[in-house]
């Protein structure tokens, strides 16, 4: 066994599958919060490649700040337009001159943020119905050190090779998800999936919040219709009515219990008060945004369930602790549920302390929940195994995300 | 009784007093992701008082958006200088024209963020060493009508002059606080009140960390120290002393369990990589911040606990429930905790309805964890009734909060 | 003949062709001041348009202030980069609401400067390389009310349709050029048509200036040139001694005086400094610029003539006074020129006042150089004919500045 | 004498003061151009001064690009309010790490900014009416060169000392100054001076316009009043009156023409269309404004003379060329007609050479007017050793102008 300092402990609660209330929510990949966070995060990735490909290595950079003035639009059946556009400002530290090198970090970043714009909300005209300014200082003097010479464990502190926590910081992940956050996180991605696929009128702005009281789930969808595709109110009542049949099909797939859908309640038809949007995501009409008030690292927000406050998105994955290890810890609890029987509820939790190889946190807590008629005792070996491989690799977590193979909000 | 959804239930888990493994985390009001929190919460005082001044009521508004984009200073013992300076924008919406009127959002706000930073921060020369900018656009169409006519409930629905939950959103309060909970905040407190008021060499920008395991209790604090104070590094090395011996006094005030008290660990005296500042706050050196990324309502970030995601700071006190029920259900368990005997910990949880009024959450739960030796059922009543009692009276946190007597952060 | 103030004098100076000493200039279009002249220009063209389309007549608008702060290059044979990007202010005042309607000028503002910058320097990456950023409020109360109702000549004051003068100012024309500045002025145009066309490593900042001292004329050139096209210092000199040749082809054309080249003189080709670009001009390293700071509405800067101070560039061309001013005493003259034979040299000035009608200026002077053997007098009266024909015309200014067929710069 | 290349003819014109027609403007220190120049041309100081101090040389720097958005007002008689800020950016080129220091360039922009403006326009509240930002890029590559080890001559060009020239420009001057524009310039600094201190309800931004035809001259000045002084319509109705009056006296002064004077004739009191602001410049109310759109180095817009395009406000005062020629020309002219009898007229142009001494121009010429009765050839020779003289102590202009002796606008 290794010497990490893996805990494995009952946990003091129901699972939250069995709790009386379930709350769960997810904004879409089109919410303004999620904007920036897909910006920050697509920017990150973006400077971490180029970084390795100039110089061999990821260099100090942090740009887990992009903040979103909303627009003003009119939208119109049939077509409307943006009448102020939405202006988002790129925030954070990067290296911009190594070893007599310049690294046009603000270039990378404005190129990373116009290519996530134009995939993820097509109908958002670049440069004209949205303002992309960037802000990117040199990074911060305490903590730069620990990228430099000493970004490398010594061979006293641990392996070569991995870098030493930049701060105290910690991570939480859940495994399995309940019934109520698989109906919520896969609705939207459908929705912004193959449902947006076949059916244009629907933006990628997206927002599903799920509540379980006992067996009654209620799904409440508020969804951005692009006005350039529908053409009257009652073509709008048609894409209601498609988004709400889509979502509860999806919604059956997961769960026996009865489940509700609603979309878009705050319409009025009468007022002619309905969700219609130019580019198909609120930023355009005074909904602002910023990175780390949307969904955590596992796409999700869940009251029933510890979270970090960590923004995650846009954050250096080479040693910023708190984004690793809420990548981490979600890995980890997917990776035990996955391959251990008998587990009902669980929760990962890795607590760095500032100075020590990544992969050695302070502490790794795994509170279980087993079903009935396993003992925690029985599996214990085995989870401490499977969060000792799993934090063994966790350099994997850094190259997984500069690779873009992982989700961070 | 009134008909108020009210459900008074055990927690499944034990007290987090009772707990083996607590953190606590306090950012200082001088903290980047602070000044921003304060900045916010100081233009949405500003804005409700001048809106009720002028109009009699208070407008549509929100100003939970406020970035900061971190300077570059060159501290020196003694006195060194901010060389590139810290750049704040306020964001969000306001009501700038009504019945005729036309009403200076944006003085507004620039004023209540002169006044706020230069109370909390006063080394930081505004307009020099930072610049502060302000983006505030009209209000967003779909939410607006609930702050209009259909702004106040009508009589079937409840009593006038309660506003309409503008969301589906939820908030959670905790009491009573952790030893560990009750040392980090209050540490904060006093070195930023009492303390500073003797040794201006601390700046305003102090984090602590509180960890316990057991009945061990180690207490991290980061303080910036301000270099126009400091003459050398023993005058540094003694200013991080008496702060150590200030925070493990008032630790001792909290608990008897043994506290390890450590001051800015990050420090090498031999590379003279110390934590100096020309400001107080690292936002002069590459540490950027924004509302909601730090504390919750209740001034700690809480791993242990249930956590809202949302961000208090700068929101509209009538009509934005998460604000509302993150502020009230703090409110509501310290009262319980306050009259009611026998309580060792208890969550309120306030879950809200769009359009319903606000007095009226779809759901208000107040999970209990008693002491040895109490039953639930001899204390349920007498909590139903001050939660029933407490959301009653619901619009006195919006007056507290206008009035400024509410912390948010 | 009309009333109209119309004045036909001698002029108190030699033709500037006599002159001993003529100082001549222009910064081509790809001059940091050039290009802010001509995103203004075409920013109040698209405003002007969608104004007319939409409500049929130019609204209240005023885009003379385009901002450009300078990026960081780091251009290299071959192909180097940008590597801070290049940030663009579009500043003035449109008219956003008007009756009913919004209009989305910071939109329609946004996309004409972007097709503009695309157009004009397609080597910028729009964007990526330069940040496009627009502040346009809403126009002066002071003098929106001459576009309101009073902004069309009532019967007592001129024919309907002429709009008052928003101003007092003036505006000053010349014809014919001299042979330096015509060899400036099509050296530029040509540099940057047909040469760049064939060549495209020439980049679009090309500033000529033309010194005749007597009969030797020197024509200086710095022209900035593309990396992706020149792959190593002798690609570059043979560029520089093909714009050299072709600059001379091109004065020959227009004059028998002796004329001496010089090509990008700063070089230093041991050093290692030559005009190298990445984008063509000079404002993606340390150039900034703004409206209204190189040529004037002929296209020249003409020390040796009088010059008005006006930024024509971006003005609303319907009643800005000093902007139809300038066009048109220039066209007045270019129009007395091919008309009437015998003169050498003249100037018109156009003087206006505020609040009576465009065409009737508070004088109109024009004062004349004639051939030896041509008296004044003789021509004189035909001169003022033309002048109150085209004065009686004004409109046709506004016309073709709208349609994009006069050039301010 | 020396061998520079001066030269002294005739001028091919009468004497400004014997035209026909003249016009002359001066846009007070309050005027929004004029805010630009101000602000830039005291950030220049500062910046020079500081270099001075901290490594005894003015580094390279470049600030003559402000641009200025104007805000929106709403005044009232007894003191109205900025409804939205004006936004000032100052924009140019700064050395910011010179041999291992840094220096806060901007920093010290940002407080010159605050400096000036709180010293010119003491209504406007810094920072709650006015928003100020700096964007200082490092300087371009191209021209840095002259200012480092090649900034000074050596001693085959000219004196040590002595800049070269960073580029080939001119400057103009003229004395003596005309009446009417005599009027003009003492009209503007006295109202801004006595006027002011006694009527505070005059505001800066007093723009005066005057017209000679033969000896009738008028003068129009727009006076923005202060609303906090100006009770009803009748004070204002004073007010103007008082200016009217005012410079009636000042005009009585300069000439014996007759002179009339109109005071904000735009007013229409019926409609309550009148020039009155809150904080006593028209920059509050939709005048944007920019560096170098307004006076020309001798505080004059001078239609009847050559001027130079340049903006000499903000520009380094070492080797900025444009600047120095032309403060230096007009001192010349002012120097030789204070010290020459006989001259009616005097033009000085100097043109520089890049690459060379600024002591030593590509030529210096002077054209002059004589009384009758005097010849040139009379003066020449004196007028000659006058240019020399001033030649040769250029850079006492340089210090001058670092020292803040010498207006630029």
């Amino acid at each position: 066994m290794s010497e990490r300092n893996i805990r494995v402990e009952p946990i003091d609660r129901q699972a939250v599958e069995d709790q009386e209330v379930e709350i769960v929510e997810r904004k879409g990949i089109g919410h303004p919060d999620s904007i920036c966070d897909g910006v920050a995060e697509s920017v990150a990735g973006a400077l971490a490649r180029e970084y390795i490909d100039r110089v061999g290595e990821a260099l100090h950079f942090n740009t887990d700040e992009t903040q979103l003035v909303a627009g003003e639009a009119a939208p119109a059946f049939g077509g409307g337009e943006v009448v102020d556009p939405i202006y988002l400002l790129i925030v954070g530290r990067a290296t911009k001159r190594y070893d007599g090198q310049t690294i046009p970090a603000e270039t990378i970043a404005l190129r990373a943020a116009r290519e996530y714009l134009e995939e993820t909300i097509p109908q958002l005209e670049f440069g004209e119905e949205i303002v992309v300014d960037v802000k990117l200082g040199e990074g911060s003097g305490d903590l730069q050190e620990v990228f430099g010479e000493d970004g490398e464990g010594s061979d006293a502190d641990g392996p070569v090779g991995v870098p030493m926590a930049n701060d105290t910081s910690f991570g939480v992940g859940h495994a399995p998800l309940t019934e109520t956050e698989r109906i919520v996180h896969d609705a939207e991605s459908r929705l912004n999936g193959e449902f947006a696929a076949e059916n244009p009128y629907l933006g990628p702005d997206v927002k599903i919040m799920g509540k379980r009281e006992g067996d009654e789930i209620d799904v409440t969808v508020a969804a951005a219709m692009i006005d350039e595709y529908i053409a009257d109110l009652d073509a709008y009542a048609e894409a209601v009515e498609s988004v709400r049949e889509f979502v509860a099909e999806v919604a059956s797939e997961h769960t026996d219990r009865d489940v509700d859908v609603h979309v878009n309640t705050a319409d009025d038809y009468e007022d002619g008060s309905i969700y219609l949007t130019v580019t198909g995501t609120s930023a355009e009409q005074g909904d602002d945004g910023s990175v780390g008030r949307g969904n955590r690292a596992n796409g999700l927000i869940t009251p029933n369930r510890s979270m970090s406050m960590e923004a995650t998105s846009g954050k250096n994955p080479v040693n910023h602790i708190g984004k690793i290890y809420n990548l981490l810890s979600t890995e980890i609890a997917e990776a035990v549920v996955s391959e251990v029987d008998g587990i009902r509820d669980l929760r990962v939790r890795l607590l760095s302390q500032i100075g020590r190889p990544i992969d050695q946190p302070h502490v790794a807590d795994v509170h279980v929940v087993t079903v009935d008629g396993v003992d925690l005792a029985d599996v214990e070996d085995e989870i401490e195994a499977i969060v000792d491989r799993e934090l063994a690799d966790v350099t994997g977590i850094t190259r997984r995300v500069i690779d873009g193979e992982l989700s961070t909000f």
